[in-house]
């Protein structure tokens, strides 16, 4: 709970006001900086003490075997992590020649700062060596938004009560010596000594190094310059073996003099390019920072964020701790993608190794709806990534025996290396969590060249691996057996609603796209009988439902299962995985994560409201969030069926998941779902924001569906407050338009920011919002409802 | 199809008239000799060429860690493989210096001989070196079924045309180099240098070796001496190193003059015993096997196995292919089994390392069957191996969060070793095989000494395992989820029929024994509570049947299933588990091996005629058999609804799984459970023998169920010959008594060779035998029936 020892609440920073080592590895991760190509952990400037020493290339990776005692047919063979590459962060200090190391000595003072605006993580200390002498130390860190090879640190020491020789060793390191990965089976593998040297090479202020991986062959180069700025007698040397390269300044401080540096840093990667070619490119990068300097860097990152936040900003009164939160979300959401260009956002973005840095369905499911309404410039490299690895899914699905794609469930390279099939491979729903994600972000923003280039490609392919995968009975039914949802405390289950209602959607989805773009469907063989099958197939398909109970069930036959003894769990038997072997959690009724509840989420259309409320009532009493994606979805679906304390409970835990690292493993990396659920629980949850099925096309043809035509869906909000807050704002992109909607206890005011008119359903009352006229609409009170217990021992955390 | 090129068909002894290099490693299986204890693989003596070179020890193996890319709790985390320990049966053979290699030089003739009745590996060669010189060789083998510990071979060369210069070396060889194992996942990994030296010794025409493992810890030790006759000249010196011993033997010979030896072998191995007591462990054996002589040896392996052929010989008339496969398959059956004291009989026995030398619930479903009908001596020990096993089988239990005992799905020390779960850790029938073992034998043989003894630990500690794995639905069915039955293209299912009807025997059982000995009841805290809910638990287990087409179900919902697209499957992609993922497997109606048809065979009271017919027919085209454990029970079930000459397609595929080599994999060891399969086709299916449930009590009290009384329960036969057959007989050891059975086209004879008058019911007709007056019944016409089709291109094998 490091909220409570060391960090600040404040609405625009997350700042730590001491220094205690037992939360180090959680505040690198919290401090991490990332453009979503380059990321940097927050790991102290001299490098030592660290939990986990990190500097992150998106995509880079090592591969190795994936070991089974008893192997099966279609098991990957190569698993995939995401390795450390070379440091270039590390800047040490000696004073009179005793290393700066803050176990030793005396810390006077230590603080850290992170601003959500300036996107600059800063340090101030004050440190007495061992032997009496005290120095003053600045430093200021930033991974460019502007710039994405580019990362850059500025650095002070200053002597503060008496002369001090100053030895500063700025460096580049490959091959870190890492911490002994945990015995969780979550926690990332550590590879060690994954580089392979190259080249190195010092000159002047220059530094760089290029090294390769062994097994995947992909070539990393870093290189630095320095500007040095001391009293006159300061001196400076380069100095460079194959994993390290060295700039060592020296001088000697009167007390109240200085010396600085700004050091700038350049990343490139290629497992294409020869070594000249990269370090070139490094080279070209390092020469672009030093243009920009110091200064421009800091410009560039701000002018970033501003936009970001006219975008996307949240304001919540009443609770400091969920402002600070959702602004810290939504500040590392964006790091994870500004910038990603093409790759994939993995499950920790850059922030950790956890997960081995594999992207899995939390980059379409979570992180992706809430940059399609913050910055949707960023989401359509993302998906473009996804539709880069389509060979993959294309062979992936034909060795399963399958049409079409099959995505891969854990994978940075675009091939799956889920190594236990039961909660890997037939997670098939992964596919249709691509292609909703795909026409959500066109319904977002209009961009249909997209929709008509990779978007059809992954509507197409995904909606005919749903085709092969499922099967008519006797009586017509569409069933899909076999397959894990959400909750992976079931698998291998016959029609796992979820699946089947985004099965239905990606299907219908996909017939929608073929009509709009007939000459692109003709490339990819779809003809009219193939696009009619599937909406004839998405109007069959079965949707479990107990009669004996009125509730749907989360696949066939779950209801009927044995229910989970949670009088009988101990609290320290969670998560329950760690504890209890899987057949027994599969085949009794216990529930991971949302699952059915996400399926009323992402899905509102195909349940009333009646429905809704019955099946949140089954469901929370069943659900024990072992999982991080779960609280936000709990939250969206609780504040729709009026549990609205309840919805604020889940805000609260999905919010403080990191900062109060609420798993214990925060340390590994940031959980980026999460993050996004943050925004998810007050902007879907309490703000109410669902797009319509099934009242208009979901994608409008290019010239159709402009400003305030018939043809255009609402836009649907069901704002309401819990008692805890006073008032919930937000700006949103939706429909191409940019809205602020302002919700008070009473009344929501909608206000049309930029972009043509467009119709919102507020509460069931439609009002076509104009630029000129914000519409201010009252927020009925919420109905009596009676709150759903949770399994014992899983109340909300927080 | 090894019989049909270089096999003489011959009823009692397997004769290989010439040498195909390719089938050498399948012939080192057939003829591979063991008493249960020792194993040696039909092995040239001079060691190679060999397919795999194999001495086995039972019991002896090494553990290592078990690879799992995403772990899971409960998953075993220590594999277990069997060895090869140190070889004894090498003699190498040097004529004027050529070694004698059957790769050079010209064979001139070769012939091994297995004989059933003498229990003797015989081999005659006549070989001419490159250099023109011709000798003779004729070594005859032996593990000793009467002295467990050793083996012997008798071995002499001869020069034919010319003077020869001989040097025979006789060795004991550890560590000796194997072949790389295959990339079938099924065959066993193979461990390099298994052996750790402790000890080497040679001196005079002794030899030993001692050895240890380096993780298990087991410690080997092998001694060796010889006797040696040669002409006058003849000369010998022992040698030893860590790995080799060696007793090297020179002689010239003159045309006509031999050279002999008779070497005799001692193993021993333990892992508590220490270097001194296991040193004189073996030498003592040797000391025994010297007095014994070779003569003696030869004597005592034909008087056990007089003794065996006696109780259990089958007689066929009509096949002689079948009439040696039943004699072969009976054979190898004893020879496992023998002397196995306490430890298992593994899948393959001992004679090679398929399934990494591990023991399944083949042992208790397929071998032990029939050795409590021709064998019943060698049961108990196995069973009692069982029960050793106890203290693994209950902490597995506790950690899976389950009362009772947990049996391993495979393993050699008793701990579990199956590394997938599905198809290993929920495969909970195992343990009603066991209870259900326990149970025939003490119905077979009355010993009640075992009953209330480790025959009750059994039945207790199993019944709960199931009392506690199921649940009671709202209407009081009983239901157990999550399990696997016998058909492993099955898995995670709820109410497996075969796993539910053994379920209900166990616990019915369970209750009767404690009913019959209260007082060990006591002892294990049965109350008269915990035996009514058994009895209660049993009464109410679910059955799934449907109704719509009026078929049992392999499992809830199996009929609901996909049928699996057969018509579009090829011949070479069987076995399916090699070309299709699991979930795709799973989700469809194909069974790997016979389940519910199994049940229907173990269980058969639990079926009307009627439903057996029907079953049979619905299951028989969904069932591709690959499986060795399959045809057998197809072969029953076909007798028994009247297919018979369907029912001898799948005798003659059971039995020469084997001598044909059908599954091409002969090579890894032999199919015990399918060399049962042959007896249980031939005596359970064409002959009927079935266990009537209900009809009496199981066990009878001791002192009742004595001659005749009313209490006791018919035996039940139901006789009928397939087109092919004249005559059938076979001798049986039931209830006690000493059958033998004579079934010819149109009635069938039953005498009473030994015991007290029995009840038997034919084709519902009962008749007590008396030992004085033979009964001859009529055998009634076989039922008009339409033979069910097989999955395309899977009809039985032959």
């Amino acid at each position: 709970m490091i909220t409570h020892t060391c960090f600040a609440t404040e609405p625009w920073r997350l700042r730590e006001t001491s220094l205690d080592l037992g939360v180090l590895a959680q505040s690198e991760s919290v401090f991490a900086l990332s453009n979503g190509h380059l990321g940097w952990r927050g790991n102290l400037d001299e490098g030592e003490p660290h939990g986990l020493p990190g500097s992150y290339l998106n995509g880079v990776h090592e591969t190795h075997p994936l070991p089974y005692a008893e192997a099966g047919y279609g098991y990957p063979e190569s698993g995939q992590t995401a390795i450390n590459v070379t440091d270039g962060k590390v800047i040490r200090l000696l004073v009179d020649d005793h290393p700066f190391d803050l176990r030793y000595g005396e810390l006077l003072s230590h603080e850290r700062v992170l601003d959500f605006r300036t996107g600059v993580l800063g340090r101030t200390a004050e440190w007495t060596t061992p032997s009496g002498r005290t120095v003053r130390l600045t430093s200021h860190r930033l991974v460019s938004l502007a710039q994405r090879a580019v990362a850059a640190i500025s650095y002070t020491v200053e002597a503060v009560d008496g002369p001090a020789g100053i030895a500063v060793q700025s460096e580049l390191v490959a091959n870190e010596q890492l911490p002994a990965a945990s015995g969780d089976p979550r926690v990332a593998a550590v590879i060690d000594s994954p580089l392979l040297p190259e080249e190195h090479h010092a000159h002047g202020t220059r530094l760089r190094l290029v090294h390769c991986t062994a097994s995947s062959r992909q070539r990393v180069a870093v290189a630095a310059d320095h500007l040095v700025e001391g009293p006159a007698g300061t001196s400076w040397a380069a100095e460079s073996e194959p994993d390290v390269a060295r700039l060592t300044v020296t001088a000697n401080l009167a007390p109240g003099e200085r010396l600085s540096l700004v050091k700038f840093v350049s990343y490139g990667w290629s497992a294409q390019r020869s070594l000249p070619a990269l370090r070139d490119q490094v080279e070209g990068g390092l020469a672009a920072a030093r243009s920009t300097g110091w200064q421009g860097l800091l410009d560039g990152q701000r002018a970033c964020l501003d936009e970001f936040w006219a975008d996307g900003d949240v304001e919540v009164e009443g609770d400091a701790q969920v402002q600070q939160a959702v602004r810290f979300a939504l500040f590392h959401l964006f790091q994870a993608a500004a910038r990603a260009e093409e790759r994939a956002i993995p499950a920790k973005g850059l922030t950790g190794t956890g997960y081995d840095g594999h992207a899995f369905w939390d980059t379409e499911s979570f992180v992706l709806p809430v940059l399609t309404h913050t910055a949707p410039d960023t989401v359509a490299p993302v998906l473009r990534w996804r539709h880069s690895t389509l060979p993959s899914a294309l062979d992936r699905a034909r060795q399963l025996g399958l049409a079409g794609a099959a995505f891969p469930w854990r994978t940075i390279n675009g091939a799956e290396c889920s190594a236990y099939w039961p909660a890997g491979t037939v997670a098939f729903h992964v596919n249709a969590d691509i292609a909703a994600a795909a026409e959500r972000y066109v319904f977002a923003t209009g961009d249909h060249a997209f929709h008509r280039g990779p978007g059809l490609d992954l509507l197409v392919h995904t909606a005919r691996l749903w085709r092969s995968l499922g099967h008519a009975d006797a009586d017509g039914a569409f069933h899909i057996d076999g397959v894990t949802g959400p909750d992976e405390y079931s698998a291998v289950a016959r029609d796992n609603l979820y699946t089947n209602v985004m099965a239905r959607r990606n299907l219908l989805a996909a017939a929608d796209a073929v009509a709009l773009h007939p000459d692109r469907a003709a490339e990819l063989a779809v003809g009219a009988a193939e696009a009619a099958d599937w909406r004839d197939t998405a109007a069959r398909i079965a949707i479990p439902y107990s009669e004996r109970l009125g509730v749907h069930e989360q696949a066939a036959g779950f209801t009927d299962q044995q229910p989970w003894d949670f009088e009988g769990t101990a609290e320290e038997q969670y998560p329950l995985l760690l504890h209890f072997p899987y057949f027994d959690l599969y085949r009794k009724q216990v529930v991971k994560q949302a699952d059915l509840v996400l399926a009323m989420l992402t899905c509102p259309d195909e349940f009333t409201d009646e429905e809704k409320a019955r099946n949140f009532a089954y469901y929370e009493p069943l659900t024990v969030r072992d999982s991080s994606l779960s609280a936000c979805c709990q939250a969206a679906l609780a504040a729709e069926t009026g549990h609205l304390d309840l919805a604020w409970a889940y805000t609260r835990e999905a919010a403080l998941m990191d900062l109060n690292d609420l798993e214990h493993n925060t340390r590994d990396g940031l959980h980026m779902a999460s993050l996004a659920g943050t925004w998810i629980a007050l902007v879907q949850g309490l703000g109410g924001l669902r797009r319509r099925y099934g009242a208009g096309p979901a994608v409008l043809p290019p010239g159709a569906g402009g400003p305030g035509e018939g043809a255009e869906a609402p836009v649907r909000f069901a704002p309401r407050l819990p008692a805890t807050l006073t008032r919930l704002a937000f700006n949103v992109r939706v429909r191409d338009r940019r809205l602020r909607v302002d919700i008070g206890r009473d009344a929501a005011r909608y206000t049309l920011l930029e972009g043509a008119p467009l119709p919102v359903l507020h509460h069931g009352t439609t009002a076509v919002l104009d630029p000129q006229a914000p519409a201010e609409l009252p927020v009925p009170p919420a109905p009596e409802t009676v709150e759903p217990p949770q399994p014992k021992g899983r109340a909300p955390l927080t």
